[in-house]
Order: structure tokens, then sequence, then C-alpha cells
């Protein structure tokens, strides 16, 4: 298929998740929206949990760049704010919070492989870290994530309170330095 | 209403929500579970939305005590702990899963209340760690819970990964100690 074409499609999936929730995104739904025929649309994604799941992982609007700032920090603060931003700004926040809530329903949209790619693109902000000596080889990078990532989560969506200025900074900080006064850690 | 009485309308509710999820629980149901008048029930929670919104704060299978091991490094370790169990064990793990997805489809149960009445019982860690020297005055309390709380939520609930043996003590000690080597922070 095109690439253009799916992103047509992934567009249109997105858009109806966004405004309709899981429950109102169809196939039909998106091949109205899209332009796409609804039986090209099903040989690729034999359901709307198949088709969502891609377009987590391959839409341009949730498109992830790992950050290359020139240091562990500042690849991380970056991280924190374009997750910040995906979770904070619409429509990014629609479609997470209705993935979100309709993967914990439908195990079968398995938001596991978006978790997965995000993290393997991750791995070289790490892996940089390391070889620049920021970071000591034997640090689980996936528990840095998750931190970091998590307390954007409970925040901005559990919480539903508004980040401050210095989040991104701060959260970085305490994983990077420690909070514990070191005469008591 | 009798404290009781009321447990025995909160575990229907929190049964019912994790067997059948929130479109599945109805007064109806809570009063056929917990053998307590339809109408009483109303009179106390006017909707399904207030009825979950008071169980996730007020009954006895959600109830937590912030733990007071004597070290903040403790006490966090502890709340992760907790946190991971409530997450990872049955019936628990389905009532959270279940109310989060209600939240973000229905603002109307307010999922906020059980954050802020959680981080509420959660302050007097701090404030215990802050007396005895662990922790400068000027660190924000919340960011530490989200960071901790967020990263069991990623691991458990969205990567459906389950929790190595020692990821309390690792996740406590990264936002405790740092992870970054002194030399390049």
């Amino acid at each position: 298929m095109a690439p253009r074409k799916k992103q047509a499609i992934f567009e249109a999936t997105l858009d109806l998740v966004a405004a309709k929730g899981y429950d109102g995104l169809t196939i039909e739904g998106v091949a109205d929206r899209s332009g796409v025929n609804k039986t090209t649309i099903y040989r690729w994604w034999p359901s709307k949990a198949a088709l969502l799941g891609a377009a987590l992982v391959e839409a341009e609007l949730l498109e992830f760049d790992p950050p290359d700032t020139g240091s562990l920090r500042g690849d991380l603060t970056a991280m924190v704010d374009a997750i910040a931003k995906l979770l904070d700004d619409p429509p990014t926040r629609e479609v997470a919070v209705a993935a979100l809530g309709a993967a914990v329903r439908h195990p079968e949209l398995d938001t596991r492989r978006f978790f997965a790619d995000r993290f393997a693109r991750e791995q070289e902000i790490f892996q940089r870290a390391v070889r620049r000596g920021e970071l000591d080889p034997a640090t689980d990078p996936m528990l840095l994530v998750d931190l970091l990532a998590g307390a954007v989560w409970i925040r901005v969506i559990f919480r539903d309170l508004p980040l401050t200025e210095n989040f991104a900074r701060d959260a970085v900080g305490a994983v990077l330095d420690g909070v514990g006064c070191s005469s008591a850690s």
C-alpha cells in the first residue's frame, strides 16, 4: 500500500477514536473518512483492534524520534517534554486516553506493542549515555523510562493536573541525581 | 449508614466492576449482591459514578495505611510494593483497570479523588523523612510519588510485564540516589 494511503487510513483511525472513543471506531467509518475502500482496509487489518494497534505505532501523528541533545540529561528532558506534549495536547491526549481505556477492556488491542516500539527507539539514548560515561552500563534503561513516562501519565491523566514549567527538569533531576540527602542515603 | 452495611455495598460495587467492567455495573446489581435496598443506595450515591468513586476511596479492599518502617527508603519501598500488589493481584488489578478505563471515558467518575486521597495519606511519609533529615524540605513529594507509582502502572498495566524481585528497591534507589554517574552529572 502506498505510504500516503496508509497514513490517510491511520489518520482517520486516530481521528475517529479521539472523537468517538474505541466503541465509536469502525472500519466502515475509517473507510468513509479516508476515502479508502473498506475491503482494502480489511485485507490489511482484519479487525479494528489490529488497525488501531498499527496506527498507534505507525501513524505520523504519534511519530517519535529519540532526541539527541548531546547529554543524557538533555535527552531525557526532551523525552519527558515529548510525552507531556502527547498527553497534554489535543488530539493526541484524546487518542492516548481512548486507546488506553480501550486496551484495558479489549486485550486484543495490544498496547504492549506501542510501548515496546517506543522503548526500542529510546534505547539509543541510553547507549549513547553509556558510551559518553554518563550512565552506569548496569542501569536498567526501562526503569528510567517507566519512572519518567509514568510520572507524566499519573500527573496529567490520572490526577488531571497541569504540569509545572519545571516538571521535566525536576523529574529528570530526581532520577539522575536522586533527592535523598547524602548523609542519610 | 452502619459501617458494615456501607462496606457490603462497596464490596459489591468493586466485585461487580471487576467482573463486568464499568458498563456492567448497576445500582440494581449492587443492591442484589449486597442485600441493601436500591432506594437506600440511591439516597447515598445518586449515580453509579458517585458510588464507584466513593468505593475507590473508602472500601476496605483498597485500604492503604502509609508504611512507617523508620526510614524514607523503607517507607517508599513498602509503598511501591503495596502499589505493585494492588496492580498485580486479582481482584484489585481488575478493579483498578476497570476504574481507570471507565474514568477516561466517563469524567463524572472522578478518579482524581482517589489519587488525592492517597496522596494526602502519603504526606506523612515525607514529613517524617524531612524531620529525620533524609529529605530536602524543598523536594516536591508529589513528584516522588508520581515517579514511583507511575513506574508500576507502566510496567504492570501498560507493558503487562511481571515485576522483577528487586523492582521496588531499584525504583526507590533511582529516585533517592540517582543513576547518573557523578562525574557527568
